[in-house]
C-alpha cells in the first residue's frame, strides 16, 4: 500500500513538473530573480503547500523567508526532466501534424533537436519543411544509428504506427512520441508518450456536459 | 476527505473512458458482438476488476456469465461522453496544426463537426483546407452565435490565445480546446482542455531518463 501511494504521488508530480518549468521560464524572461511560494502559488493556481510538497520530493529548493531562486529552480527542474542536454529526434510522417511539429521552435529551445522527417511518399522525400529534410523510410534504421536518435515522433496512421514502432524497437531508441490513435506494443526499454487527440476532445466534451449540469 | 476521494476516482475514470470507447469501436469494426471482462481486460492491459469498478460508476453494463454487449456498452459510453450528438466546432489559426486538425476525419465520426477555420492573415482568408473555409477574425463572434458553435480549438501563439479566449468568453461557447502553450483565464462556464505538447515531450524525456536508470 505504502509503495502504491508513493508511485501515485510521483505520477501526479511528473504531470506538474513541466508546468512549473514553463512558469519559471516565463518569470526568467520577465527578469524575476526570486519568488515567494505564496506568489508562485497564486500564479500557478495551486496551493503553496502543494508546491512545497512537490518540490520537497526532489530535495526542496526553497529557503525560509527568501522563497525560490527562479533561475536555480528552473535549472534544477530542467535537470530532473532531463532537458539539460540535447536529445536528437526524428519525425515519421511528413503530413500536416509532422510539418507542424517540425516548425515548432519551442522544442529545440528545450533541448529536443529535430534532425529529420521521414515519409514513405517519394514525392515528399527531399523536401524541406521548416529547414528539416524529408528522407525515405528505407534508410530510417541506419539513420537512427548513425545520428544517435533517441526519440521518434510518429505522426502516421495507426496501422503504420504499429508497424514502424515494431520495426524500430531494436534500434536503440529510448522514446516514442505517439500521435497515432492506437496503443503501441514496444519493449520495456522504450517509453511511449501518447498524444491521443480524439480522447482529449472527448474528455472536453464530457466535462462540458457536466459543467452545464452542475454550475448553471 | 470522502468527497475528495470520490472526485479523484472520477477524474481517473474520465481519463480511461475514451480509451474504452476506442477499443469497443474497434471490436464493433471487427464484428464482435460481446466480450468477457477477462478478454476485454487483456486487450486493454488493465485488470478485469478495474474495468468492472470503472463501469459500475455508471450503472454497470456487464452481465454475469455473458460479459459485455459491445454495441450497448459503446453506445452507453458514447452517451456518458456526450458524443451521441453533434457538437459544432471552429478552429482558430490556419497554420499547420489548424490544418492538421481540419483534416482529421476521426473528429466528425465522433460527433465533432468542424464548421470553419479562422485566421487573422488576410492571405489565408477564403482558402479551404480539407474542404473547410478560412474566415476573417472580425466576424468570429457573430459566426459563433449564428452557427451554434460549442467548441473553439485554439492553434495560435500564446499571446493571441489569451486574447481570443477572453474575447470569446461571452459568446456562449462551452469549451476551448487549447493548443497554445499557456493557461487560459476564462469563466467557469467554459471548460478548457489543454494539449500542451512541450509538456508532453518533457514527460517522455523524464520517463526515458528513469527507464535507463532503473531497468537496464
Amino acid at each position: 500500500m505504502e509503495q502504491k501511494e508513493e508511485k501515485r504521488i510521483s505520477k501526479a508530480i511528473i504531470q506538474r513538473l513541466p508546468r512549473y518549468y514553463r512558469y519559471l521560464g516565463e518569470l526568467m524572461g520577465q527578469g524575476v530573480d526570486r519568488i515567494s511560494s505564496g506568489e508562485f502559488s497564486k500564479m500557478m493556481g495551486i496551493t503553496a503547500s502543494q508546491i512545497r510538497q512537490d518540490l520537497n520530493n526532489f530535495g526542496g529548493f526553497g529557503q525560509q523567508g527568501y522563497g525560490y531562486n527562479v533561475k536555480n529552480l528552473y535549472e534544477e527542474i530542467g535537470k530532473i526532466l532531463g532537458i539539460d542536454r540535447i536529445h536528437n529526434m526524428i519525425i515519421v510522417g511528413a503530413g500536416n501534424f509532422g510539418k507542424a511539429l517540425a516548425g515548432y521552435s519551442d522544442f529545440e529551445k528545450r533541448g529536443f533537436k529535430i534532425k529529420a522527417l521521414f515519409d514513405s511518399d517519394s514525392e515528399k522525400v527531399g523536401r524541406c519543411y521548416s529547414g528539416i529534410e524529408t528522407m525515405p523510410m528505407d534508410i530510417i534504421k541506419s539513420y537512427i544509428r548513425d545520428n544517435d536518435i533517441e526519440i521518434v515522433a510518429l505522426t502516421v496512421p495507426k496501422h503504420a504506427a504499429i508497424e514502424i514502432a515494431e520495426e524500430l524497437s531494436d534500434t536503440g531508441i529510448k522514446g516514442i512520441w505517439n500521435f497515432a490513435h492506437t496503443d503501441l506494443n514496444v519493449p520495456d526499454s522504450i517509453e511511449v508518450e501518447n498524444v491521443h487527440l480524439s480522447e482529449s476532445i472527448m474528455r472536453l466534451c464530457y466535462n462540458m456536459l457536466r459543467n452545464t449540469g452542475s454550475r448553471k
